[in-house]
């Protein structure tokens, strides 16, 4: 349906991200760098992260790129009172943030960038998701059983967690799961030479 | 991690209502009577109509229920400015409901009923889906391909349509699916008896 005249690269190692690319019926194909770094300047705040980290990944494959080449590139924070919910780094560190936002509303916000030699362009799509009050035993049970060790914020709203714990979202859905993929194709829809 | 003291039977053919019962980790089975009446009375209004319907589904149970049995049946509508959008009777009657769908926002209420011999709970679920303006030729690139004929409103939000086509949820996105599972799990938690 979507025809874009450019081989499309998802430039991205998460399942997810690439099960939703697949979801727009288009042709793509898969190219991870390893040892990205994601480090960003500790002054920017919110939708700035992603956005910044998105193109910081774009920044690695611009020596690669082919003028028939398009880089699809993302990057997914929980954020939540000025605070970074990344990846965590092991079931401690994992259980301590769902207990920080447990019965709370947070925001995931998602960074966007798409790369071709003539033109870049980035967006960023927030979502609000809202949890229900999780017991410890109810956390516990996901960490052990979910292993979210590769989730922003360690969960994922596909998984157990997501089926139990989210009481509503207002926003996009896809962009929890890690691509706002409405917007990306609306981008690419209407994308300019 | 959920214990119910009970065998939990499903009565629905759809196989998202299955898939998103079992992503609770629960165990159940899956029980279709055949030939079950879905109508409701013309008076009834927006919430009224699937909790009606879920009831409906409940009663046809009834006679085969033992003590240790607990029903979930469950009515899915799109409801749009006083009008109901169930199933499609044909790929005409889809392509007219989405482009009365395009552009806007809707109304997905499931109606949910829980039943054992002791006990009968019900309680609805309304997320707003907010959908883009889709071309014809969006439309019938979705309906050829996807043929949604089983699905209320002529969609399903986890599909190509539902990938490019929704703006924005507000309220439960599994709700949308077909079953507002968090509240279910809710339930189910608290059952007393």
């Amino acid at each position: 349906m979507l025809q874009v005249p450019y081989n499309i690269i998802l430039g991205s190692q998460s399942p997810r991200r690439q099960e939703l690319l697949r979801g727009l019926d288009v042709n793509f194909t898969v190219k991870v760098i390893d040892g990205l770094t994601e480090n960003y300047p500790a002054t920017l705040q919110g939708e700035a992260i992603p956005q910044f980290l998105a193109q910081q990944k774009a920044d690695a494959y611009l020596n690669q790129l082919a003028p028939q080449d398009m880089l699809i590139t993302a990057d997914t924070i929980v954020w939540l009172d000025g605070i970074v919910y990344g990846k965590p780094s092991n079931e401690t560190e994992a259980k301590t943030m769902l207990r920080a936002l447990s019965g709370k509303t947070h925001d995931v916000i998602t960074g966007v960038c798409v790369t071709t030699t003539k033109r870049q362009e980035t967006f960023t799509a927030v979502s609000k998701v809202t949890f229900a009050t999780f017991s410890d035993d109810e956390i516990n049970y996901y960490i052990e059983t979910y292993r979210p060790m590769d989730k922003a914020g360690s969960y994922g709203v596909q998984e157990w967690i997501g089926y139990i714990g989210v009481e509503r979202i207002d926003g996009s859905f896809y962009n929890v799961m890690g691509l706002p993929v409405q917007r990306l194709y609306t981008l690419l829809k209407n994308w300019k030479e």
